[in-house]
């Protein structure tokens, strides 16, 4: 991962943002720009340089991780600890303009590092400037990306091994997870999904301890981390003898899936993508049933941008991935969700689910 | 779990805050008050009663999962309907105060907020009222925490299974999950630290591809969420033939452990306890290898009010539950560290956690 480099962008975006420092502390954007993995840490980036601050806790871990930042171990708070160096660094300099990710930062946090700062330093809202350099994923972080996918979609062949009538949807969730851990994975990306029966009809439905019944589907929506990178995947199986309206309604999302995909392209809108998407179901008499937005960016983070939403006008850019996830959910019946992962190309998109996508009925 | 006297107790604090109204939208707050379990929303509690916005996604979860609320699905964002909601109802009111809950609210959406509502309506920074709440754990609290503990225990003893020389990390910490998932657990409640070799000196170091190697200790920092509340537990072996080192430190950790416990008891302040672990390790020589707090709360939240570190005032009363977790850490050799769940009781303090703490070798 080329740490430097991604700290240069960043920086040749704060003389646009009208700042002279960022103060970095969101943790996925901690982590893109110096490498550090840990739960609590801040990075100042300015023009003279980056320093990172954590606590004792992460004295060992962030001078192993840390990369192009100078690492100081706050003795108290990290804020106590930004706010003494910024003092020390910055005394001089009035109106220095030092930005806040105000995506991320806290109404208190604000006020404490206001408190400790002197009047000289001043405090802007920044907008999500990092946030907007990682939705385009450079050439390593897309070999991660792949890794993490091909990892997660092992998981679903091992959902398919267990997944019959009674079992319980946390047994099958127990087995992916299990999976996940034994082949390397982090952690699960999300609470893995397994919403059997009617509970296939809520979009978030966590794997609970109900057994699996026939006659509807069951929505399995996963993903793992791996090397700090997220997978993200659906795929929907019917349980017992397949019914008329069940495969319809597979069909239909279905359709709605391959015709987002096929709307994946350089300078296509990703609102473009979503009505791609809901047009098929609507053409199908099934819009109003499909209660969600088509997808969003995936990376660092399960849920980053863009948001592949109605109205949005976000441009696609080779290098974004993205998810495209039509469902349509009938409530107190069932629902069908298809999910794969997608890399823009410089003409197209690439798939990058390797899992197929046919009706199964199990 | 008594979500309208918990919203009644709530709405008594809003007065001697000055408030007229309160915005909460930390999601464990949001849990507490009305029940609602999902990842998306806003809870409007003011004297007229309480309003619960979500969105799309979990319109069928909110209407299920939500008592002493009423729920609004937003069309779009949460906060707009938040913002249409009290333009319709207090458009009349000038200078109707808000508050937002300031550790947890954005700069960003103050901004969006502060933009969507008219300026009668004053946007105020709230202190953490309803954490101040939820420290006190009532008694079906309790009743899910030690349900929460005890499951998580036996994830211990899963561990002892199969953690040995030359078996990976990470293989040890997938067993623990799968054992959590398949009895109930919705998942972990922090990833899974199995830390072996020099690893056992980070005090946060999730589970590794690295072989448990003989000639050090293993540092098992572990938990689950059962029906939402969390459980938190560590526990350290050796692998191998124990050096007199290992021993010695062990039992020093241990004799802090015990002391810390000791002091655990109404009336005492967090500090106090605090300091009781710290003392011991001092008078062992250790002081200085204890590099983090003594514990903290635990609840809906793996890390919640109080903390249990230097200094702190906060007063410990029934009711309360705490970790109680003193380490020692030589970087680059080892670390130890034994970590229970207690509770705070009329006279001193319940240990909630049961699994044994002598010294283990494997």
């Amino acid at each position: 991962m080329n740490f430097p480099a991604r700290q240069k962008k960043l920086r040749q975006h704060l003389a646009s943002a009208r700042l002279d420092g960022l103060l970095v502390s969101h943790l996925p954007n901690i982590r893109y720009l110096c490498g550090f993995t840990g739960s609590a840490g801040s990075l100042l980036l300015d023009e003279a340089g980056s320093v990172f601050f954590t606590d004792v806790r992460y004295d060992t871990q962030a001078h192993e991780e840390v990369k192009g930042a100078k690492v100081v171990v706050a003795k108290k708070a990290v804020l106590q600890a930004v706010a003494e160096w910024l003092k020390k660094r910055q005394r001089r300099a009035r109106g220095w303009r030092l930005g806040l990710e105000a995506e991320h930062f806290t109404l208190a946090d604000k006020k404490r590092l206001s408190d400790l700062l002197p009047a000289a330093i001043r405090l802007k809202e920044a907008p999500a400037l990092v946030e907007k350099d990682r939705m385009i994923k450079d050439a390593d972080e897309l070999e991660r990306i792949c890794a993490a996918v091909n990892l997660g979609a092992t998981l679903f062949d091992q959902a398919l091994k267990v997944l019959k009538p009674g079992v319980k949807e946390s047994e099958v969730a127990a087995a992916m997870g299990y999976t996940a851990r034994e082949q390397g994975a982090e952690e699960m990306s999300f609470p893995t999904i397994i919403a059997s029966g009617a509970r296939s009809a809520l979009p978030h439905g966590r794997a609970s301890q109900q057994p699996i019944q026939s006659g509807a589907f069951v929505v399995c929506d996963f993903g793992v981390i791996l090397e700090g990178y997220c997978s993200d995947q659906t795929r929907t199986v019917w349980v017992g003898a397949a019914t008329h309206d069940a495969r319809q309604a597979y069909e239909a999302v279905l359709e709605a899936q391959l015709t987002a995909i096929k709307a994946v392209r350089p300078g296509a809108t990703v609102g473009e993508v979503d009505e791609a998407a809901r047009k098929v179901l609507r053409r199908r008499g099934l819009g109003r049933y499909f209660t969600h937005s088509t997808g969003h960016g995936v990376g660092l983070e399960i849920h980053e941008s863009p948001r592949v939403a109605r109205g949005q006008k976000e441009l696609l850019e080779p290098g974004m991935v993205i998810t495209i996830e039509p469902g349509v959910y009938f409530p107190g019946k069932w629902g069908v969700r298809i999910e794969d992962m997608v890399a823009v190309t410089a003409n197209g998109c690439e798939v990058l689910t390797p899992t197929s996508k046919d009706f199964t009925a199990v």
